[in-house]
């Protein structure tokens, strides 16, 4: 018989993290990590840290890293929340942000961990299905809601969409806030961070995991009106009041003053992303003109998910998905220009495979 | 008028974190930090970190902390869960194991976050004032209820209890899940971690942020049966599967291994608290004993808000608490020798000062 005490237990299925290699000779385009390392100024503030430090709680309002990041977008600190990587700060986004009875929105295809936010506090939610070409109509989020969330540009379709987009949607939901999840716009998107002076109800979050090449840090941020970072911030507080470490702030902060380096890295996974979309296209690949660090891919002759597994025996790992609609697509990251060219000569290999 | 979005914001008091100051001329006995830096081998993890490793994620499992933990406590990695501070660990464990329509229970005078969290989790709360001489009655803890949260020792009063009194918490509580916060046990307090193999309901959390000089990394953790560890993965994992940084894994884990560094500045601190007692009971201050780093003091002439201020001056920072009951109170960190003889001497300066 159960015990009586494991009726207060939460019941809720486990979402599993995608799993994770250490073996040094795998390529790794299946998380959409940056190829590249951080900022070489990281490395000066890890030698000069004095760890004494430690053993004092970090700055409870990250204050160096909120101004470094308000300077970075022209806003007032007061516009500027961080948090313990970008999940964490949508997360609280829902919890603070999504209180009505009505489904808050987002399409079909996105990122995976909308839902399981919805099911974790108990947000209702609906769900648009995205154009067959894959992008979002924004015709769609005309419905009255309880709020909205459009990651811009999505994933995992790669595709981003402009201002004049994002302005429609906001027109659309006056009455409800929306957040635009910024994840992969530095890859050549376009930020609707501007933006925020004009709607009060929008929220824009990014994070420091894909361009800034800091994934192993856990940095996260939003910016939005005074108003909506208040409510975040009393949320937080009453959850955990220091979520970002002493470290995080400092090399987060070192990394926003470094934009030389951080252009250049954009750059070069940019130019990388456009040279293995023509080299996919030409073997008869299809793909969208990817806004972020990772092409989104199908063929009408070849089983993506035969390749995956192909791909996976030779240690390159991509990412497969078994979803209605996408079952014969993958997702492969922008790695550096030695790591595709593997990439590219494995998916040859395949194909004269398949043709044997 | 106030618009329609603003009708869906989370409406939740703001929750202030303690005031920090960055001024080294500080001496800041009010946040219960300890005054000796983290383990020297943390400096070696530093030094040795690839800093090129931070554009991945973590390990989203912490495995090295977790296993270094298991070892440390002679349990089974299955038993161990790790967060982002122990706050971060406590508020999962609200939100995972705290579902009931009844009360949780805990001691009037402790963590001022359980009533927090009670709150931004819509859990209903019920508290049971301590005794005349702050000790908790176990024999309080025998109503029905939703679960039981019991700090040992207890923050602010500093009272560790032993064994004897946990095994009566727990044979009270057959039906109910009860965390015993053990964030200062480290100072001479009594573990129950050896008890959770005897109750499956038992769960048992610490941090790293005292006896470990690691509150700038944000590390806490949780031991106890694999059934309640799961239901906490599943909810974390729902909310963040990344909570626990590369460099805090690592440093966490180096801190664990040396374990000789670790016992020493314990001991220290014990040392120079049981010094720090004697003179102020020979000042005519009342105390209890303490199992923590920090005192919990009164004295029958004098009032301690006005100390509290007139040691703020002398810039000796401790903490005082505006609370029915302990509104005559202190609460004083143990700090270094060095700092607690300038304590003492300002103590004794205001007492010449009220005199005068």
């Amino acid at each position: 018989m159960e015990k009586l005490w494991t009726e207060n237990l939460r019941d809720i299925e486990p979402y599993v993290p995608g799993e994770q290699s250490s073996d040094k000779d795998i390529i790794k385009l299946n998380a959409n990590e940056n190829p590249y390392p951080p900022s070489p100024e990281s490395l000066e503030v890890m030698k000069k840290f004095d760890i004494a430090e430690l053993r004092k709680y970090p700055n409870a309002n990250s204050t160096p890293l909120k101004a470094a990041l308000a300077d970075y977008y022209n806003v007032d600190i007061k516009n500027v929340f961080v948090g313990n990587g970008s999940d964490d700060v949508i997360a609280i986004a829902f919890q603070a942000l999504f209180n009505s009875e009505l489904p808050i929105v987002y399409p079909d295809l996105t990122y995976s961990f909308y839902p399981v936010w919805c099911r974790l506090f108990n947000i209702p939610f609906k769900t648009y299905p995205v154009n067959h070409d894959f992008r979002i109509n924004p015709d769609d989020y005309r419905e009255k809601n309880g709020g909205v969330v459009i990651p811009n540009p999505n994933a995992p379709t790669s595709i981003g969409e402009g201002l004049d987009f994002v302005r429609k949607i906001m027109d659309y939901n006056r009455d409800s806030v929306v957040i635009i999840d910024e994840a992969y716009v530095d890859f050549g998107g376009i930020s609707s961070i501007p933006l925020i002076s004009e709607y009060e109800n929008l929220l824009v979050t990014g994070t420091f995991s894909k361009s800034r090449s800091l994934a192993g840090l856990r940095i996260g941020f939003a910016i939005g009106s005074e108003r909506l970072v208040s409510v975040l911030e009393a949320v937080k507080n009453s959850y955990n009041s220091y979520t970002v470490d002493s470290l995080s702030i400092e090399i987060g902060r070192a990394s926003v003053l470094d934009d030389e380096y951080f252009k250049e890295t954009c750059r070069k996974i940019i130019n990388t992303r456009q040279h293995v979309t023509e080299e996919l296209r030409a073997l008869g690949f299809v793909l969208p003109d990817s806004s972020a660090n990772f092409l989104f891919v199908t063929h009408d002759k070849l089983s993506m998910k035969e390749m995956f597994e192909y791909l996976k025996e030779k240690k390159v790992f991509i990412r497969y998905f078994d979803v209605p609609r996408i079952d014969n697509y993958v997702r492969i990251t922008i790695g550096t220009d030695d790591e595709m060219d593997v990439l590219l000569k494995e998916i040859r290999g395949y194909i004269d495979y398949v043709k044997a």
